[in-house]
């Protein structure tokens, strides 16, 4: 073997300039980027292992970067240690060198709007309570929130350097 | 070895029935219950197990037949591992044959309102929407919850039964 | 209301003291107590909550107290919240006090010799490298390890507190 | 806004094709590719967010198709939803699409050799047990194991297929 591994940092996409700038004056999504966000979300599902309850579902994360992260849910046979597709896509983009995040927007199979679940809610606020969350239906439609919504009162690194008594 | 283990249906203790019948009747806790919930729920705390973090939480859960179970966190070098407080409070209900709960008190020792984290809320969901939740300061004083409030728009056990398109 | 609610310690059973006094003394169980303890885990399957993936899992944990704790699997619609039957076993006998342990007994509905889950394996190492683990079959046959046979070169409490360099 | 954005299957670099083809062939790595292995996770150490246990650890996963996927440790301030540098990896790689793997190498900055924790085995052994798991001291030695030696009757996809008495 002769020459190295090259080590690339990597995201799944790109949001254009203009478009993310937009994004970080005005605090929210434009209608037409939430059409975006739908299909990244769309195609991530694609992208799950989920063989036990086959319940696809897919996510994708906008860094403030203008980075894009899509993860599918990842299952296994002892259920606990199944990840859903908000943590695979946080993950990847952490591990990536990203800390905060604009919009996460969450797509999966059933005709309803699937919220996270209280693991990704906790796993996500770790970067931030501002971040907006989307459900898209398959069909685009929508409910946002911001993840603080979500999961009011929450409990996060704040709590942990809090003095204590005892 | 002679005789055979006798297995007995446990729990920490028991809701006078006088103040369950009050409980189930009002939907609330009386003042003066509350004040018992504290009491358990800082009793719990010593049950903790927390070398990591040193961060004791201690949850005393009221099922709907007045059976009281205490929990603490239990911590593990893999820090993934770690079960809160919640959780443990109600996998001993649980696996004490109780499936629905009135009330869950939360104590830590820390001069703050701490909130169950999103995994314990999850956890929690799962056998019930109208849970009440306590979270109660080292003096007593709390700040008082319907689980719903915690976790909004949950995803929970109705979400895996719906129809999927492809 | 009038009195408080008594706070009791709890156990779901308790190995008679000439048999603890012997499993102590030989470190292993008798092929009696072996069987008991087949009883145990399998009284301890109808303690789960397995909605999801219809396996019921059952786990009787023996302490060096004597005490005896059953668990059941527990089962989130969000898989990941999922807990098994040795974790609650272990989260109800931490949250009564006790930290060592001398055996554990899983027993499933399927005809095999179902091993504890990596999970499972790395949540009770942090209570000790040496606790016996026995597969039951549904017929009482077993297969028997030491921890540390079933997660070899583990990850442990001892690991966190290494130097480190960097 | 103009165009769509563009979605790109990823991966953080690539093994040569004629390593790929002898490691396929001879069913492990070579020693100069083994130094790339020990490269490529001392590297993904980088990519960690371990504010809580300060325990930075990196993994590099080997999928059969040749692509490499680097992962940290991610942690929570709720220590439960942390997850490892070896789900980290994994869950980019089964997000991206790939299913088999040939080899993990896990590096820490303690001088020892660190082993996969049990939940990280547990959550490999879904993909296969014959992936080859390398613990590298920071000075480049390590110990090498299978999956199936590290996570020994392990627990599987398998045993959720089999036929349940009751």
């Amino acid at each position: 073997m002769s020459s190295s591994v090259a080590i690339k940092p990597i995201s799944n996409g790109t949001v254009p300039k203009d478009v993310l700038d937009e994004i970080l004056r005005t605090g929210k999504l434009s209608a037409a980027f939430e059409k975006e966000l739908f299909t990244l979300a769309s195609e991530a599902k694609n992208r799950s292992y989920a063989p036990y309850s086959k319940f696809r579902v897919g996510a994708a994360v906008i860094a403030t970067s203008g980075n894009i992260y899509l993860g599918g849910n990842v299952e296994s046979a002892s259920y606990g240690a199944t990840r859903c597709a908000e943590q695979t896509a946080f993950q990847k983009a952490v591990s990536e060198g990203d800390r905060r995040f604009l919009a996460v927007g969450v797509a999966t199979d059933t005709d309803a709007f699937i919220s996270p679940c209280g693991i990704c809610r906790q796993f996500m606020v770790e970067f931030g309570k501002g971040v907006i969350v989307y459900n898209f239906k398959p069909d685009g439609t929508f409910k946002r929130y911001l993840l603080s919504e979500l999961l009011p009162d929450s409990f996060g690194p704040e709590d942990l350097d809090r003095p204590r008594g005892q």
